[in-house]
């Protein structure tokens, strides 16, 4: 039981948590868009990260006496090394599928499609219909088969994309390949996307041996992390016209202004904006509800990524 | 039995019909880019009008003994005044539904994410993310429930969004709504997308009075007809910044380069390419493929949209 135990939120959720709300624990809410709030805080147990606040980190070193770190991000390769061993942290797995997942759907669209050019031409005035590509029909190799790749492939699917799903170890039952598929897969992509997590087994997942196994003309998406491609494989194979890209995310982040991937023809470029949209606040409202109830009545958490 | 009939196509077919190609039929094959065929087209029977190409029209009035004009598009309301009474027409139904409903989900999702904002950021070299809209959770309200209509319903149900279909007559099995509703249901739509064909009936639907029914903000989607919205009623609505609008189809058509619509805030604008994408050409030749056999054969034609 943690009754009355002092947790650091990043939003108040009195209006919707119903009657029973605090559950028994002291609320303090910081959105992190300012300093920290004053005075100890080292009776904090469990803190719930602001999302995407300049300031998300700041609290964390005066939070001495941490049991659970509560972060609203799916990726939590940032946060790790700020957080020392035995405090527990559990992720924002699912938060930010249905947005995720839709992002990248939009990136594919717009690149099929070429909505950039219908942009430019209507800042022309200038009326010049043309055939386009399409997401129905075509191959679409889809990198990353967990919380976020299923609901792009829901996604995929229901606008007639034929999916073929990769993840570390293929799931038969589901039509899950594994990654020692990928080279085999690749030739035959029309559409690649990757959406897997940073770390060691995934960085330079797509280098320029594998993107040269991609056919002309295929498609290069990613809404996971920078890292899983080598941009200089990547920058080659669009300055040549050979490949197109639809990037939320590059390796280095944020990329510097001068750098020259901006500018390469056939990529279109978002700012790592995937999960940040408006169906995320009311489900990770949801979601924080839910884990102080488990806290307050001492549960096992969801989505604990280190115990 | 039509044996031995003439046609006129604007594609060959020998490669992909089958052993009994051409049914007994003699082909002539004129793709519409250029003039129609020189000499008598008076014993021409059933003749595919060439998709989208300058010309297409150009063959009819030399096609004297026509018993059937095969359309490829769904909207034939240029057609019509264009072939004598008598002569059977055939659209194109359901050829485009695929195309043209990614093309609406695109435009939804570049108008929610902001795609256009983050072309010119791409082309300024700026990384300067926040958050922006979504079509998870958000209440669309289709007004035309038909073959198009129903593409786009399944993929903004896999999308996660809140689907409202209307139609000319409810049907209440299907959940959809009959358009004496349509007042009603304005109210509580965040996104309303039009999928109409062209008649009297249709004219003017959103006009200034059904515009104001829509709440502040609400996103107004185009991909049927330019008729279905009066211009210059949605034109004050975005140049006063209360709504946004993503149209494929406007009124007139093709928008003048010096018409004030190109430049009215919050619109994204492409100049009718919803039908015209790669997913198009193999249902189209396979429709074609079926036609002709049934022509051949003396069977009764699909998709007649006037005897
Ligand atoms: N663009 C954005 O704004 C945004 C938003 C949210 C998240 N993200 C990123 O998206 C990532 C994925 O999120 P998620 O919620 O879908 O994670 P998840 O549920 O953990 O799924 C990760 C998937 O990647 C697969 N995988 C891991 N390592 C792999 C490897 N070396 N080779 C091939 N496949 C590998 C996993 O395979 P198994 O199924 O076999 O385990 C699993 O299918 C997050 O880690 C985050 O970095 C980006
Ligand atoms: N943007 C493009 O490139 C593109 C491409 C292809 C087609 N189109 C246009 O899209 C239109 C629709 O195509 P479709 O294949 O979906 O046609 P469809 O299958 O005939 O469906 C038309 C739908 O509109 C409804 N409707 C008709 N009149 C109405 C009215 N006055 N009020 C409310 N609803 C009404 C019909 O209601 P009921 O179900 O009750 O009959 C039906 O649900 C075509 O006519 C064409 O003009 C555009």
């Amino acid at each position: 039981m943690a009754d009355g135990a002092r947790v650091l939120l990043p939003f108040d959720l009195a209006d919707e948590a119903g009657g029973d709300w605090p559950f028994g624990l002291r609320v303090d809410v910081w959105d992190g868009t300012g300093p920290a709030p004053e005075g100890d805080l080292g009776d904090v147990r469990l803190h719930v990260l602001p999302y995407g606040a300049p300031c998300a980190y700041d609290a964390l070193p005066r939070l001495t006496g941490l049991a659970v770190v509560q972060s609203l991000r799916a990726g939590v390769d940032e946060l790790l090394p700020l957080v020392p061993d035995g405090v527990t942290i559990a992720n924002g797995r699912g938060l930010h599928d249905a947005s995720t997942a839709e992002h990248a759907l939009g990136l594919i669209l717009a690149a099929q499609r070429e909505l950039p050019r219908w942009v430019a031409d209507q800042a022309a005035g200038r009326w010049d219909p043309s055939f386009v590509g399409s997401l129905a029909d075509r191959r679409v190799l889809l990198v990353g088969a967990g919380s976020i790749g299923g609901a792009i492939a829901r996604r995929l699917e229901a606008c007639e994309a034929v999916v073929t799903a990769v993840a570390r170890r293929a799931r038969p039952a589901e039509g899950v390949r594994g990654v020692d598929e990928l080279d085999a897969l690749l030739p035959a992509a029309e559409i690649v996307v990757l959406v897997l997590p940073d770390d060691p087994s995934t960085r330079g997942t797509l280098d320029a041996r594998r993107l040269a196994l991609l056919p002309d003309g295929a498609l290069v998406v990613n809404v996971g992390r920078g890292t899983a491609i080598v941009t200089a494989a990547l920058r080659a194979e669009l300055e040549s016209g050979r490949l197109r890209a639809a990037l939320d995310v590059v390796d280095p982040e944020p990329l510097p202004a001068d750098h020259p991937l901006w500018h390469a023809p056939g990529l279109l470029l978002t700012p790592h904006v995937g999960g940040g949209s408006a169906s995320f606040p009311p489900r990770a409202r949801r979601l924080v509800i839910d884990q102080l109830r488990r806290f307050a009545a001492g549960e096992p958490l969801a989505n604990v990524v280190r115990p």
